[in-house]
């Protein structure tokens, strides 16, 4: 039996996320240093707390967490989340619990998007996203970001010039916070034009929260939902996915989604159809580790674990880059971005840092199909040591100043 | 924002399992027995030596389990499924683990499936799966079943005019041991004469064996895919997805699916873009149970645990049952089938049935959309304690004989 005929034409045709074959070819270079992946540092897992935990839930509620639980997740953890973030206008029927954002993510498109129909993105974006889109058949196109965010003149002209042609525009995707791969961050000025732009031309938005929690200085930033509440009182615009990958570890599947409830409830349907339900055991696990008062002093060790390996980074640039090398200056996150000038192309670069023995993602991955930009590239802080980013950036910057 | 005129066309039409209502609307019932639920007994849940291989994995290997994992499933626990199930002949690659069974169904489907193609199934069959399939645009036809299973000659004729019509069949699903809802599983001799017709026909199978290893008396039978293997030494034909919902506990959301490496491939860029990987630490968990050896003794004990309660079922059928109703007689599983005359309609009874303090689930939700049965319930044998069932099972005969 041959399967590869029967295909559906998107299984066909679909990308990977190149990510992966990237960070498999450099995984047997000995000696190699890497900003290539986006993992969190294992230093961060709240190990023998969530041992206690895992343990105790089994003991004293497995009979109910072993148990089929409901679709739309464990109530006890929307309990939980709802109390985290204050928000007394919401309650549970405005939470999905997903297996991830990313599960989040693809319920969201699918119940939005039909063959053809266009999404925007910031470009960069998130390439995990992008494949995500581009499988489900969306049309996608990335709107340049300047140091405050996506460009909103941009935003309207290309919205305006993709509805007189006819294309439904139906969402717009962004990650307003310590944004991946680009580590900028949306000013609080630029996130209420967007919301008003997006209520005023009746654009959704998809929110992706990974990382604002992860701030290591400088002022906490609304979110985009919680500007669309407090500004406009109309938080149904956007749609908001935080995800505890980068919080509790990536390992545990486990994210929520917030957002107006007729959309919840249709995206629990396709949870129905694609997982049943998050898994009941880690839901219950997570709500543990709020309920016993656990998430604020971990948040708080994260950010005081990640904040040097973030400022070594900064200062290695400074004191390494030449003058024709630009980078982004986050204040949290994982990831910043470097560009060079327009002749680098950090493509074939990768492949000449692996014999330098240092890797990043070059920044092309990270645009829609067909609109790549190929002088940037996203450096990862989180997982290398400190005298490993002073290292790796001394081997780039020579890399870079040997053209 | 009103969300619902920018659904997709399959978002705004999808089908919900009914039987999530149905279950909602006799939970109110005080004293109600129900036979309604596909829930397995929390008694059979490997509670305490779960919650310490919970613990061990975060302690020992937290900085592992809580990481990013593959996509395509843990290696160590591959290792021990392999060595469960004692298939020479494949690897790793032919392995993908998922979120449960119906998790892996929604890849395959997604895999295979373009608008309008169409899937053969048993009838009735599983409702979640009969929801998936149609939410996914498939056209879904139900192939009857005697005693022995999927009935051949039906599904000769049928195949033969939906090909001569031009349409696609892309694949038949089935459920060949214990089958969810009508308990019958598939002679052997059915089983090698599906699967050489399989072969002749070119007609892929989706196995779904979510109960094979809850056989309480009897001979194990071949799974199909052993008999593609063994009859036949071409496995590929078949897919199998193995469930660990009614063995560890649906909680933990955990399956795998095993077939052809190309197909598996394929399976697993989706799962990329649809949950990353499935929760790692559930899988390590599940790892460890196998390598401490802990699967074929805890298998023995549900075993033994659920055998009364069939044989308590079966004898109060016999007892209390007038002579026009029939059922069926698994050796296992978690289900059985019972028919009245054609003049009953199970629908209408289930209302009347909660007054009458007991529930099923009507037959009529487990056929293809447009081929409804309506003579026809599915008990569920492995919730209620024995008295319940006994008493439970009295209830329902007075019903019927009042007719």
């Amino acid at each position: 039996m041959e399967y590869k005929n029967s295909f559906s034409e998107h299984t066909r045709t679909m990308h990977s996320s190149l990510i992966r074959e990237l960070v498999a070819s450099i995984k047997t270079v000995p000696g190699l240093i890497s900003f290539a992946g986006g993992f969190p540092s294992p230093k961060t897992f709240p190990k023998q707390k969530l041992a206690e935990i895992y343990s105790q839930v089994i003991t004293e509620e497995g009979a109910e967490v072993l148990q089929y639980g409901a679709s739309e997740g464990d109530n006890q953890l929307k309990d939980e989340l709802l109390k985290w973030e204050g928000y007394k206008h919401i309650n549970h029927d405005n939470i999905l619990v997903t297996a991830g954002a990313t599960n989040g993510i693809y319920y969201y498109t699918r119940a939005l998007i039909e063959e053809g129909d266009v999404i925007f993105c910031e470009a960069p974006t998130f390439l995990g996203t992008l494949v995500a889109f581009d499988a489900l058949g969306a049309k996608v196109h990335g709107i340049p970001m300047d140091s405050e965010g996506i460009d909103l003149e941009i935003l309207k002209k290309d919205l305006r010039e993709f509805r007189t042609k006819g294309r439904k525009v139906k969402f717009l995707y962004v990650i307003p916070d310590f944004q991946n791969p680009s580590g900028i961050s949306m000013s609080e000025q630029r996130r209420k034009e967007l919301v008003r732009f997006a209520l005023d031309f009746d654009l959704p938005i998809l929110e992706d929260n990974p990382y604002s929690r992860l701030r290591f200085s400088g002022d906490e930033l609304p979110t985009l939902y919680r500007t669309a509440f407090e500004q406009y009182r109309n938080p149904d615009i956007v749609t908001e996915i935080v995800s505890f990958s980068k919080i509790l570890g990536p390992g545990m599947r486990l994210a929520f989604v917030k957002g107006n409830k007729n959309l919840v409830e249709r995206l629990c349907s396709w949870q129905q159809k694609v997982n049943i339900t998050p898994d009941c055991v880690t839901e219950r696990v997570a709500a543990r580790f709020f309920q016993q008062d656990l998430m604020q002093p971990h948040l708080e060790m994260i950010r005081s674990f990640y904040r040097p390996y973030l400022e070594t980074m900064l200062e290695a640039l400074d004191k390494e880059m030449p003058s024709n090398v630009m980078w982004t200056h986050p204040e949290g996150g994982i990831f910043l971005w470097l560009w060079l000038e327009e002749r680098f192309n950090c493509d074939e670069l990768f492949e000449q840092a692996k014999a330098h023995k240092v890797a990043f993602i070059p920044g092309s991955k990270f645009f829609p199909f067909g609109e790549e930009q190929y002088n940037c590239m996203r450096l990862n802080f989180t997982y290398s040591s400190q005298e490993q980013i002073q290292e790796g950036i001394a081997r780039l910057a020579t890399l870079i100043k040997s053209f």
